[in-house]
């Protein structure tokens, strides 16, 4: 950044500075967090990688798994800083190939994450990415699948919590390490 | 890889060789190419990243735009790979910021693509990364939504083409540059 006189000045915005609230998205009264602000920002986008992996510095990790489909943007980036391989959770009949399944409830009714039944191999340690925790229903669902097939949850990574949704409790009641960059305040 | 004596062998794979096919997905009679295998794998993911930017090397690039959903995968990984921000051209209703559409032919009807507004700025030098080549119907939507807002492309690249389907002659006659790593006959 330049400041008036042209000297230049130390960027100190964080993470959670490029993040924009949409107002009444994806229905009124909801106000949605925008990473895409975030990611748009070259210096934004890998400080959130970098901080995404903190906490895992020095831990072997197999595979980095994202869920469909903002946590395609960041598992992608985070695999590659890893030099790992990316495994999709995706929702249901999006993968070709022979898969397992796990149902989550959402607010009406209930959802299917699905998983290559050949993605992953007893023993593998994997990260699972994701931009948001709320309720945690995803990303219960996305451990249940990896656990199925013998792997070993090495944490949760996500950019932004929202607390009062319990996600970060879900996760932590089944044993699982929860890292987040960011939390904000209401649903 | 070991040989049966023991001794270590170069890893002569391609990109091409971990991609695999998945009869009849997602109907019958299509030959589906399934590149999760090649996400997977820690050498074949890093090698696509690394071509799919081969023949831009020493170019100026503003910003990786991914279309949904797995050039979110790829493009994640693109942008982390050169430092830039990366920009989601994604399905209708999906991205909450204002945005414009731009709609393109299916099979049967059309479809719509998103992308924020403010995206881009006049002037950004954009790489639009997918993962498949078919009839380029969603990445002459993509393109446009890029020029609309301004920006130039400095080209468009994929991971398989499938030439029959005539992306390539599509994005070509408009004046764009086309990278694939390799390509498969039929559809």
């Amino acid at each position: 950044m330049e400041t008036p006189t042209g000297k230049r000045r130390l960027d100190t915005r964080t993470v959670r500075d490029y993040i924009r609230t949409i107002v009444d998205f994806p229905h009124e009264g909801i106000l949605f967090r925008d990473v895409t602000t975030l990611f748009a920002d070259a210096r934004g986008f890998r400080m959130a990688v970098d901080q995404l992996l903190t906490p895992y510095a020095g831990e072997p990790i197999d595979k980095v798994i994202g869920l469909e489909a903002r946590g395609f943007i960041l598992g992608g980036a985070v695999a590659h800083q890893l030099s790992v391989g990316f495994v999709p959770i995706r929702k249901k009949g999006k993968l070709p190939g022979s898969v397992i399944s796990q149902a989550y409830a959402l607010e009406y009714g209930e959802a299917v994450m699905e998983m290559h039944d050949d993605a992953l191999r007893p023993g593998d340690r994997v990260l699972i990415v994701d931009d948001l925790l709320a309720t945690g229903g995803t990303a219960v669902a996305g451990i249940s699948l990896c656990e199925r097939l013998g792997a070993r949850i090495v944490g949760c990574t996500f950019v932004i919590e929202l607390p009062e949704l319990g996600g970060r409790k879900a996760l932590e009641s089944l044993g699982h390490e929860v890292n987040a960059l960011t939390a904000f305040e209401g649903a």
